[in-house]
């Protein structure tokens, strides 16, 4: 059996997560029992909602356990198997967490899945063709659910959510508004990724001046939006929301590190008419074939561009995840680990 | 034609609003034209919702106009008709304003409804049975929709709506906890009305405070929360919320007075995969007939037993008004004419 490198949550963050809450460990893999399969992971994923589960107390994740194996979603390679239904060679996407390689009870209801690597890259199965883009999905189609012609925003427009969010929605006819980090992100989201505008939420960092740059871009106004983010995005999206205008909260990252940030006029929420969700995209698995083969098809066809930012090796895995949530990454942010 | 004494906005609240906000002038009635009707009012209804009109600017009604009548729900008596539809004595419930008589176009949409005063009451159909009731019907059954055994709070308990809002709620085998302001509208809130708890938001004037009691009053959480006043009551209701509850957004009288209320921590939203809602019960006419068919059942049935506050003569109403702004009405606050 292999060695296994593995990533642990060393301690709790005290305010902003750092490395040093972290800590890489080198652990077996134990001998397959029947039903399980030893799987090689590729890529890790690294996500926002990750920072939530380092937190003790409520959250809608179960908070992770200290001293354990950061839990994440993983795309690998069967080695071996002990499962009639998985075969040396198999790609498959699971939660295999921070570690190079996992024992998967390959019979527990949605430990694996397999996929298809030959016409769309493993990678995006992380991504675009993943959990962030069936999360983009969910938003759009069962929460804000836009009539064509209708404006649509959403915040951290150029990661993995956004990239899919803007695909969907153009593909519902609808105008598409971006927010992100940067004048670099935002030419990429109007360039390449299809966004009919993007803000930079760094030339506008008050509710005044996002209020402001939101009007311009959405001159009718809002009737959906998509949130990452929270805090001054969303007070300013408030601002601007149309009557009967939903708003979909899938993040409030902008809150993760410290003490809850308030929304300053929730009132708009009855004087909008508004309707406002929150939602995590593991509890409606039902929809998720439905909406990865539409986010495939939409790969294949040309239409959903995800960009990937790639840290090489485990060991990299915390920095990367520290720079995720500070909008240093690009993309979809991955560790590459073969 | 019979002077007609009315009570105009005559200037703009500067925060909070005061008796000086309003004036009593005499005007005339009109002779009838075609299609119209002269009514006389015997009851005026005043509604939080009104404070949100005084003020200039984006609400979701349009702003009161300076020097005009007062808008408001009324009901009264067709004194003289040149409508074939209304006959002198009918009993009509309208938007007649703050005056004695109101000549009325009875041929537009909405404007007048011919009501039986036999079974019911007629002052009822300012209140249970008629806006406010089915605001309550609306936010319990078009946006709370709840199970029988769910656990659903209401603030301003023991108002038109929130009393409407129990008896709703009972009929559907909710548990239903009142929020309301002192002692004595807790123990009718309990005793006459139907709620299983009733807490003193006076008694719990923060959110830690408020939220112990809620925990206290809703030992399985809240699944529904219909909400009339917000602030730290909206606060504290989040930070019991079970996963998948729904908030009615109906009103957030908290605030109306000065600068907006923040919502504290609007993560909880997204933590409890919350729906908040905001509406405006004049934007679902399709739904009234049914709901006050319930409405009405409920009273005829004596499972909803709405109390009054009536204040006597025209030139009480602007007090009368300012009263129910800080809660000194008990229960529907209604200004009697004849």
């Amino acid at each position: 059996m292999p060695s296994n490198p593995q990533i642990l949550l060393a301690s709790r963050p005290r305010g902003a997560a750092t490395v040093e809450n972290f800590r890489l460990v080198v652990g077996d893999t134990p001998p397959l029992e029947d039903g399980q399969v030893l799987v090689r992971h590729h890529y890790l994923s690294l996500d926002p909602y990750m920072r939530g589960r380092m937190n003790e107390g409520k959250s809608y994740a179960a908070s992770q356990p200290l001293g354990e194996v950061m839990m994440g979603g993983t795309v690998g390679e069967v080695l071996e198997s002990r499962n009639p239904r998985y075969a040396p060679g198999d790609k498959v996407v699971g939660m295999g967490g921070w570690q190079e390689y996992a024992v998967v009870d390959a019979n527990a209801p949605g430990a694996l899945r397999k996929v298809d690597g030959s016409q769309v890259p493993l990678s995006y199965y992380l991504g675009a063709v993943g959990m962030p883009g069936v999360t983009a999905w969910y938003g759009l189609t069962q929460i804000i659910a836009p009539r064509a012609g209708e404006t649509v925003t959403v915040s951290a427009a150029t990661g993995a959510v956004g990239s899919a969010f803007v695909a969907l929605a153009k593909a519902r006819g609808c105008r598409v508004v971006g927010i992100a980090g940067g004048p670099e992100k935002c030419r990429y989201a109007t360039e390449a990724l299809g966004f009919d505008a993007c803000i930079d939420h760094r030339q506008h960092g008050d509710v005044k001046s996002m209020s402001r740059a939101l009007k311009e871009a959405c001159p009718d106004g809002i009737d959906g939006h998509f949130e990452n983010v929270g805090g001054t995005i969303l007070d300013a999206v408030l601002l601007r929301a149309n009557a009967f205008s939903r708003v979909a909260l899938c993040g409030m990252i902008a809150g993760y590190d410290g003490a809850p940030l308030p929304l300053q006029n929730p009132a708009l929420m009855l004087i909008n008419r508004m309707r406002v969700q929150g939602f995590i995209v593991s509890e409606h698995m039902q929809l998720w074939p439905q909406a990865l083969q539409e986010l495939a098809g939409l790969v294949v066809a040309g239409q959903l561009h995800p960009r990937e930012s790639i840290a090489q090796g485990l060991a990299s895995a915390p920095a990367a995840f520290i720079g995720l949530l500070h909008g240093q990454n690009f993309g979809k942010q991955l560790v590459k680990l073969i």
